[in-house]
């Protein structure tokens, strides 16, 4: 199939576009045609209805890396691009027809907020195209683990755009923007806003999509049959299991996977800093 | 145009078809057809290249109600189909060639971690499908804002799947999942796995969603002259501008701008629960 746009534009007859057309149309779709107006919860290919290929983790990292830099666009598109736009670039459609760009609102922790790490929620986002939420949720833990509990950037390119000879990795404890990005400039007594983060940044793009491949591959090679080696740390099973999640306990009112320690431990940084602040 | 899949399946000639493809092509795409592979940093209707439309407020909040439903597919679902699928439901391509099952992950602040809260990543993905970041980010600090300053739910329709009337809604102070979350169940005494949570979270979607709208139409209005009414709050005002985002200050390491206050003021919450827990 090597039709170009002009082609279809133009109408080649009957076989020739019928078979453009069905390149764009999943089997699984029974719904419409992209011309239609949607039925309310209705979707073109079926929900979670691409299929995955294995890729390579070194090629999808340094794609990650150039994808981080591509216009900007940084975290969260990098990481997303890196594994659905390599698929784009090797398979076509259906993936060469996904939006990229959206993927830049995980910038900065979205629209520089710092809440997640936009390395994060691109790798989440790209495995939602494939796996609902019953696979895919062990795929998540076991990435987003990794990201917290690994000391990060390993990632050091022949090429790298800025040197960071002269820093150290950190330990982010944490899957938050804010978190990993100002322990790492703390740590090292660099700027937030220099470019030093920002090519750390870059290689924590370059080392999630890594490891989110790898999760990715593996999870097609062992589909239902995957798993992770994900284990709540002490702290979240300790807190969670004795009375916050604990339905009956009369405090069973904590949300989420995150280590409850960097914000819970007494830390330094959570004294009060609006008065005496240190 | 109302041709079905399978008359375009089943070709149709030059002239129906070509016009059929011509429907799910963007104006603006110069790159490669559908069933071609993807040249690197390609996008099929050019990079944030979809025309927003005005969608009504009221009917956006009742979608987005009604998506949360779906399948469990729950928060940035539901607000970003209440935006993308309505503009899909109302107008076709391209709006219905996206994969909305994929706004799943936002889910429990992705995969139930906690992290952002769904709603609000829903509806600065569906931002991210028209402007790129120059334009977009003041529509999310206007959007996340509101989230963390308003009490909430105020959404309470006839149809309610499940009563709140004996809780009281809550200010969020965040925009993280856990803390929104924890914080409605604590002072609701109720448990986060109960269906008086999830109606929460369901009338939240429809809350945000409903706010979202009026910043996108308001934005379409406007174009590049709407201004949102964001101001930082003081806290993150006297704590980035004097020193932690200062670049020079020797301590400009903060990434974010989500509020300071609920954890660096040494609240009872934030001190050590590991040794004489309160």
């Amino acid at each position: 199939m090597d039709l170009n746009r002009r082609q279809i534009l133009c109408g080649l007859g009957g076989i020739a576009c019928g078979a453009a057309c069905a390149g764009l149309i999943n089997p699984k779709e029974d719904a419409h045609a992209a011309s239609e107006k949607m039925q309310r919860f209705q979707q073109a290919g079926g929900d979670f209805g691409w299929k995955p290929h294995k890729l390579d983790v070194e090629a999808v990292q340094k794609v990650a890396y150039e994808a981080y830099h591509n216009k900007g666009y940084a975290c969260g598109y990098g990481v997303f691009y890196s594994i659905v736009g390599s698929l784009a670039e090797q398979y076509g459609a259906p993936y060469n027809q996904f939006p990229f760009s959206m993927l830049e609102v995980f910038k900065g922790g979205i629209s520089d907020w710092g809440t997640i790490c936009g390395c994060l929620g691109g790798a989440a986002s790209a495995y939602a195209l494939f796996w609902g939420r019953k696979e895919r949720d062990a795929m998540v833990d076991e990435l987003f683990h990794w990201y917290s509990t690994t000391n990060l950037p390993i990632y050091n390119p022949a090429d790298a755009k800025v040197s960071l000879d002269k820093t150290k990795p950190t330990i982010a404890e944490s899957q938050l923007c804010h978190i990993s990005v100002s322990r790492w400039c703390a740590a090292n007594g660099i700027g937030e806003k220099s470019k030093e983060r920002s090519e750390r940044c870059a290689r924590l793009t370059a080392d999630t999509a890594g490891r989110a491949c790898e999760i990715f591959n593996a999870k097609i090679e062992k589909g239902k049959d995957w798993k992770g080696t994900y284990v709540a740390p002490e702290s979240v099973k300790k807190c969670a299991d004795e009375c916050h999640k604990k339905p009956g306990s009369g405090s069973d009112w904590a949300k989420g996977h995150m280590d409850c320690k960097p914000c819970h431990d007494g830390g330094k940084a959570l004294q009060n800093h609006y008065v005496n602040h240190p």
